[in-house]
């Protein structure tokens, strides 16, 4: 089978994913449950062994045009499995029912790390571990107390001394289940540590871009998501104005004039960021000889396509509705969770310094430095 | 006490009507209970009495900034009030006490009207009835079943044979009593008749225009809301972004830099409100005088401020939450019913078809229809 | 004569300037001489005695919307008359034949001035002086070599020892003669000092935000113009498009749309410009007790009019091209002249940083520094 | 030679020519003569004979950044050899020394064409022929006298009979020779008639679709070309703002977060019409196979493309300004010749009815006519 072949055969099985997610996906919003039966659905699907990074991507952008929830927790899934590899030390397992979550948000205080017989023992909290409460298994980041050493492990998401707070209540994303984590001496057996951060390593430094890559991607989704679900809306429901001397809403020079330039503009959000996801693939090849020339350009095509992606998913969320007409802001339809999805998880971090980072590397070639967020 | 004084009386009861919406005001969204203690709030202020246009026009705004379905009902009554006197016949009965409603959405079928003993007898079912469920006294329109004469008429909110069927249930201005209403063979007395609609007549087709500047109004309103709302936050809650090498978010360069683009359109799109709403003022005190060249420049100031509002109010509300940051987006807060009543009040009838008004009226002078929404 | 009466007999001479000034604006564009004969205009109309601030206001849009040049004399004459009374000091020669020009370009290095018998001396180089090289009296201020006081005064234009550059070779704003002008040991009278600056002075600031004012009104003045003359094409010239379905351009859909939006922006440009006017007209007059708060509030409000200004001129002028079709690019109508003109003069200080002071003062409270800038 | 190693030798070539080209490019924009010296620059660097589709474009791209005049003159070109062989019929001469131009307004009257003894003979008058008063060869169509079918052929572009108007004188893309041709009994030997036009077919209309798609990457390579400017201006000459807090231009928080929204949104636009190209080269290859159902969804590529590169233009080409400060606008540096050159080009025909197409295709999979302008 070719790469092709296969990129294909997974892109319907997203589909069918997609079309799964999409019957339900208003009622599941407005529940707000833990996505333990999305998960599932991910696990039966096969979708979690996908190996290629470009059908990763694209399987990601279906999935989460119909549920952004899902996606996101499938996008950060390849991406915990992606950024273990980049310690070149222990590869992590991959399979149909292993379904990976990371905790290492980089804003919180770090958890710390003691040297125990065999390993390490970890304690503390962190916030926003999204779909770290329905995982299998986890990647997690903390910082030991003696050396200060920023070490990154896996657990079994289950293990002794791990409890979720179960507090994300946001207004968008709500079902991917980002609430906190506690840890508790939880034991980190010495064969799951993945190694130690080197703050000056290109090739590390790619985990943080991968997420910011995924970002972009999920933003697309969402623009595509609402206009796919007000396309059906406008085709099969929306009566046209009784001033528009058109007889179906379909003929409304306005409405098609908006399609128009809400669908481009999401095409090119679209291109945009398969190019930056397509320079992190080739980064993340090139092994231990990426250069910090390389990294820098791959920082920078990413967080053009997180600029771009941004504007895009909010200007489209919100403005399908005047592609649908005022009865589609029923409660029932619930057209408003693309855009509180697209609001809140666009906040990520501030897209103004996205922005300002492109604008730097392209003026006077000045690298983004390597954080969480870059 | 002069007029000024009157209106500056009026905005601080508004202020404080306001400041006690607020406390609340994300509890009540979550509930979307039919709005019977906020009507109530209006009714002990007294602010159901204010005569003075301009001062409804500034108390709307203070009262809608703070909790846009409360505006829109203060907003809708005031216009019942004074559209009932475009008819020059009876006075309707105003006071602290009497909260008005209407029940007239131009898109449904006409309510049925036949002649009886002493009057005439009403039937059938409107949607969209904002108010009416909790209102005191109800201002109808209904076609006469003979004379296909269109009908004017006030009722009882209680009356015999209307029933309220409770079925708004929106992602926004959740607290309007937006539902719809049922007439089953109720009783209009020959007195509470207040004239037939001519649909030639400048000085009756007003009323349209009435609705469509409140709108426009209630937009800047939410605008200005979103942005008081996120102001206090930004202050007390939002912190500097890493790499901003700021120590607080209020000196953030780009987080002051949108706040003063935003504060600048929503102060533009306010003048342009307040300009239009003294058109109307002066319209409707021309009386039988008013000429159809009038009424055609009324209408295009009136759509104008629409055009701007709509856009201001969907894109501030929006744009607010990069000013506050990802926390902001907690479910608690619910920041994003500035947005959701912004978007489902502005989809009230589709602006495009405003702007084209606007544009027509500027490059040929052509004049607005008379319409529900013109 | 009431002042509505007053005004209203301006604006029609104003009008008539307006139309002399487009007969063959796009010729003298194309010239880029001296406004010699423009200047003569002014002074033949009367209108450069006006007295009442709104009237001078309103004059300067309409002769600005026709020819922005023109437009930026006269209303940078006007603020040279009102700033000279800032001082409180001697009282400068206003009348029908005498045109005021500055010299005070903020960013160059200071004029010099030095005692000498009745009076001072100035020597130096200034770039950018609007309209001196044309003027009959000018406003200039130099720094004393010894007691280091900023020091204004005024001077006949054709006074011994000033030279003008004529080194204004713009892309816009052609015919302002905004060249260089040169001091070579110039005596100034000491009856020409209006007194010296002091920058804690609240009155004495005003100066500053006349300009930053005076610069909003002309860019809604273009705007304004552009919207007036495509118009005037797309009634007269422009073809419907072969696939739109009508049969004239002016009832293109798309056309009308556009046309709505870009009236609609303008116009609520404007009020926010004539809000911010009247604000500093109210500071002007409080003379010496102006306080800082008052200030401050003045000066946000008329940042946030040139930040709206700002946007819908350059917005406007650009895309009224969309509205008159690919012929009207032709280089004869010089159509380009609104746009370049918009650009050119909306560069006068950086629009970022009046969005950051609008952000500021709404946010927190902060007051915009004094500046020649703010 | 593999087909990269061509396509990076030409790029190079491309370069020295786009470095060329800049030199004197804002005296040769003012000068606006004939493009006589360009089109021997082309024929010296050897790019008339570029095969390769995807490297036409690459170069087009390059060139036109650096002057839009020139790319425009190769786009069309390339353009011009390509679609004669849509007809499969005779193949035309192409060589580094051939400069191929197109006479076929289709919004003008038809060439006139009659039979004659060897061939036809063509008469008429044709505006707008991009090119064609420098050119080699022509292709040119017209229609018989007495079939009515409308015939494409090829002219040496100094027959007999054939003369240049040189009336193009419009405020952008001054240098690209467009004027009028007028054709006077000008004999058309048979051999070189490429066909005759099928409006059902589908292979014969990608000619139209082709001059849509390189009007999209002359609009991408004006925003670079501008921005490359604007960055070279932005490090070397503009000076921070005296109220930034930074010591270089190259610091300041707004111009590096404009720069980076400028940027990314054109790298968007750019990938959006590289996939587009990438859609037609496909199409092209599929020859007579082609299915209408395959035109369609390529027509709505290139209108994607075009819709966002339109708005990207005209946006990029004004906002570098804010980027440069107030001295860039002194007429030497003509860097309004970007903004002018887009808004010319970007009227070529109206982009709301391009954002009709791509709405109308999205929404219903309505396909777009076949025209010379879709």
């Amino acid at each position: 089978m070719t790469s092709t072949d296969g990129r294909q055969k997974w892109l319907t099985v997203a589909e069918e994913l997609a079309t799964a997610l999409r019957v339900d996906a208003a009622e599941r919003d407005r529940r707000g449950a833990e996505p333990v039966a999305e998960v599932d659905a991910l696990r039966r699907s096969g979708v979690l062994a996908i190996g290629d990074w470009a059908t990763q991507q694209a399987v990601t952008r279906v999935v989460g045009a119909a549920d952004a929830n899902v996606g996101h927790l499938l996008g950060y899934h390849y991406l915990q499995v992606w950024r273990s590899g980049l310690f070149d030390s222990v590869s992590v397992p991959v399979g149909d029912d292993i379904f990976w979550a990371g905790v290492s948000n980089p804003l919180d205080a770090a958890l710390e790390l003691r040297s125990v017989d065999g390993g390490f023992e970890v304690t503390g909290r962190k916030t926003f571990a999204t779909g770290a409460s329905v995982a299998d298994r986890l990647v997690v980041s903390a910082t030991h107390t003696e050396t200060a050493d920023k070490i990154t492990f896996t657990l079994d998401a289950k293990a002794d001394g791990i409890t979720y707070a179960g507090d994300w209540d946001n207004i968008g994303q709500r079902l991917t289940a980002s609430g906190g984590v506690v840890f508790d001496h939880v034991h980190v057996p010495a064969d799951q540590v993945l190694g130690a951060h080197d703050d000056t390593s290109p090739r590390l430094s790619l985990a943080g871009l991968g997420f910011q890559l995924v970002l972009a991607q999920l933003y697309v989704a969402m623009a595509e998501g609402a206009l796919a679900e007000a396309a059906q809306y406008t085709r099969t429901t929306t009566r046209p104005w009784f001033l528009s001397g058109v007889d179906k809403a379909t003929a409304d020079p306005y409405i098609l004039g908006t399609y128009g330039e809400l669908v481009s503009e999401t095409q090119a959000a679209g291109f945009l960021a398969d190019h930056a996801s397509d320079k992190l693939r080739q980064a993340s090849e090139r092994g231990a000889d990426l250069t910090r020339n390389e990294r820098a350009e791959t920082a920078a095509a990413i967080s053009s396509a997180k600029v771009v992606a941004t504007k895009v998913a909010n200007q489209t969320t919100s403005r399908v509705f005047e592609l649908c007409g005022a009865r589609a802001t029923a409660g029932g339809y619930a057209f408003d969770r693309f855009w509180r999805n697209a609001r809140t998880l666009t906040l990520h971090d501030p897209v103004s310094y996205k922005a300002r980072e492109v604008g730097a590397y392209f003026l006077t070639g000045e690298h983004a430095p390597y954080t969480g967020y870059s």
